[in-house]
């Protein structure tokens, strides 16, 4: 195995026990988006050098007996709203021709702290306003979406170009190509890791989170990007010092064992208007949950007819307002689908925002009653696999026509509308060997369950091919 | 001393020591009620039934050594926005005809528990939406304005027709009513007190809070008051366990002393187009809290060219929204001046609601850097003492001219923004006789200090007037 298809934890593994060098590693993942990148298009810029000096550097401190913990030494891609220090955030966008952040994100100050080393900064649809990720190619597939709009992020992570990302979740921004691409995505609890530093879609929606090949490398990033910053103002304060070490405790390696774990199970929305084949994926890991000892219990999701309108009627006016001021001075600089977006938001009454505020105030008091007995809630990440690029619908059985922006959106918006936990994690393939997603939805702040599920689940399955078949699907697509 | 003259801390000594039953306050009470109500106006409902069956299970409880604590057997009146089952909620509003509570709100059924004795629904600007009540009196001159929106509570309390009372604060219409009044009116920190049960005018500026005659009054009122309830979504959960120990450790009867406090005093914005009656007393009660040992420091208050336009970016739309369904349905019901408010809301783009809510955000910041320094701000609560009924502007000394409304809400809208507590007490007269406030603001859950310094300023003071002379105006006014 080449360092560059280790997962996290077992690259922090070899790195802590000096079996592996940062150098090695660092080396292996740039080799590997020399190699792959042309065809995947995931990153908007390659910090080699920068990489490079870092991977060095940490060479030498773990050398003289430094070792900082599980990221040291660690390669990892930015999606391209995140501040670094002297790197430009381009957002994916025009509108930023010419940036260059002054001072670092938080969450890039925490990892920087921890030893990661950037390799680089991954695309993102515009300014993250869209469900796909017109620059990249899916990981498993070259004419599939890469899913979006932490695309780059996903598909870096999927083949091997970065041993893990962050991403940002507005709508499913992470699990949405985690889904697609088959790898982990965590949208943490609203208000747990900071977006000081990180390009604002829509605020109150909006979650920065990691993208990683197993469940148990989220946790450790999740460990080191959790806690307060009063420069977010949604930062919560305090209140989960205990998470970052039961989060590491995901780790583990006894027998999975999910005795008195209760999982629920949605009767309604999240398995309808589902391909059959994600469903068939869906249910039949959520057997593996209960073969592992979880209870399952039927539940039924709340108030889910306004969860399309709830989740439009706050993000539409927030991005405007992000972005009014640009949008007045070029606004030939963004791309259609993003400036019509903007323009729309415009035209929208305080009203109509003030109601979408007060059904999420009521959405979030139902699911919290919910939640209040299940300890997750278990169902599929999106209701389809990555379609082909450009096809623009989905055909249900039922005759409904829907777009695939609002597919994807689907089944990732009421965590964000809430607020709570939400992971997705590869539960296998379709006939066309595209990856399946389930998303685990836990409490606020049950991100130790969420994740503790995913491993569980992810530990009792065969293991996966360590990364995605890039070079394979270059000459040949999978069998459909 | 007759008992509906004592001050709340009097008659719950009295009370508790036996001295006095809880019949005995609330006939006198009553009684007081009934002489001075056709010229205050303060009441929607005298519950008088109610009252005295409730002071006679208070009486029967406390003889057989069931004590509840300080509020029992005290009678109150609550502002008529406030749930109280069984009785009618009019929001001193035709709209609210033949309207019953189902259920009490959180505060009553706080209040309610605690042992206190309602004798009466106050009056209201209609809906809260508006810094004077029309219906009733100034109790210190009958052709002066109560202020409002919680006017009958004020008056209430300033004239013994209430030992204690509740009001709501939006844009300061618990301390604005307070200060005209010449009684001691408390905005806590935003969240402290639930709102459930309590009509809305603007959610997220809408406080409840005592109106007392002496500020430990406040605090044995706000004890009762506080903690989290679910029920409203911004309700802080937990975090202030130890306050209600603390406010009612003002209660203390050694010698005042604020030896080591930081008394911030506004260089800005506060001292502005202020009466130069207002700025003196204020002033001098400053100087008295440097006497009792506190140091003061001169403050610069954050952003004040964007007070105005936040506090109605925030309020319009919020109280529109809450209107909407009979608005629609009933728009004839409303007084002129609410109907319009409420029409103009529906004009506002999400845009400006948006903008207001980011300018909220940063004043927020802003003000934590400020009260980091210091552990309170004093300044005046109104600019000026109440007007005449009917007039319409104040002409200050630059020659500028301000709607009495617009005047009235000037100082008290920072602290319905930033959510820091504000407490008004009274400071002196005019010499046209109206009482003069001052304000003291705290940092967020800082009620103990404010509550504090407002004491000791208070047991400073020759011992004022136990009531307004409500007999005497009616015959002769003050002299102006």
């Amino acid at each position: 195995m080449q360092p560059y298809e280790m997962t996290l934890t077992a690259a922090a593994d070899a790195i802590r026990q000096r079996r592996l060098s940062p150098v090695e590693l660092v080396d292996s993942v740039l080799a590997r988006i020399e190699r792959v990148e042309p065809r995947l298009g995931a990153f908007v810029t390659v910090t080699a050098q920068r990489a490079r000096r870092a991977a060095r550097e940490a060479e030498r401190e773990i050398a003289a007996g430094h070792h900082r913990g599980p990221l040291h030494g660690i390669p990892m891609g930015l999606k391209d709203l995140i501040d670094v220090a002297g790197e430009a955030t381009t957002a994916s966008s025009a509108v930023r021709a010419g940036h260059l952040a002054g001072a670092d994100s938080t969450v890039h100050a925490r990892l920087a702290a921890a030893g990661a080393v950037l390799t680089g900064k991954t695309h993102t649809h515009e300014f993250a306003y869209g469900l796909t990720t017109p620059q990249t190619r899916n990981a498993w597939h070259p004419s599939r979406v890469a899913g979006g709009s932490s695309g780059g992020s996903a598909v870096a992570v999927a083949a091997g170009a970065a041993t893990f990302a962050l991403g940002t979740d507005t709508g499913g921004s992470i699990r949405v190509p985690a889904a697609l691409n088959g790898v982990v995505g965590l949208k943490p609890t609203y208000g747990l890791v900071p977006r000081h530093g990180v390009t604002s879609l829509s605020w109150s929606l909006d979650h920065v989170g990691p993208l990683t090949r197993r469940v148990r490398d989220a946790a450790l990033v999740l460990a080191v990007l959790a806690g307060p910053d009063p420069r977010d103002p949604a930062s919560l304060p305090g209140a989960y010092s205990t998470g970052p070490a039961q989060w590491a405790e995901a780790k583990s390696e006894s027998e999975p064992d999910l005795t008195g774990v209760r999982v629920g199970v949605p009767r309604t929305y999240y398995f309808d208007r589902v391909d059959p084949e994600v469903e068939a994926a869906v249910r039949r890991a959520i057997g593996r949950l209960e073969e592992l000892g979880a209870v399952t219990t039927e539940v039924d999701i709340p108030m889910t007819r306004y969860i399309q309108a709830t989740q439009w009627g706050l993000m539409v006016p927030e991005a405007t307002a992000y972005h009014e001021r640009t949008l007045r001075a070029v606004p030939d600089l963004y791309q259609a689908d993003v400036r019509v977006l903007l323009e729309a938001g415009e035209l929208m009454p305080a009203g109509d925002y003030l109601r979408a505020q007060r059904a999420r105030t009521l959405m979030r008091r139902e699911w919290s009653r919910m939640l209040a007995d299940v300890d997750v809630v278990a169902a599929p990440a999106v209701p389809v696999t990555a379609v082909p690029a450009g096809q623009e619908t989905v055909t249900w059985a039922d005759g409904t026509v829907e777009s695939v922006s609002d597919a994807y959106v689907r089944l990732s918006a009421p965590a964000n509308i809430t607020g709570v936990p939400a992971l997705s994690l590869p539960v296998g393939h379709d006939r066309a060997g595209m990856p399946i997603g389930m998303q685990l939805l836990g409490r606020p702040l049950g991100e130790a369950v969420v994740l503790r599920v995913g491993d569980a689940y992810e530990r009792s399955q065969p293991v996966r091919t360590p990364v995605s078949p890039v070079d394979a699907t270059a000459q040949a697509a999978p069998a459909a």
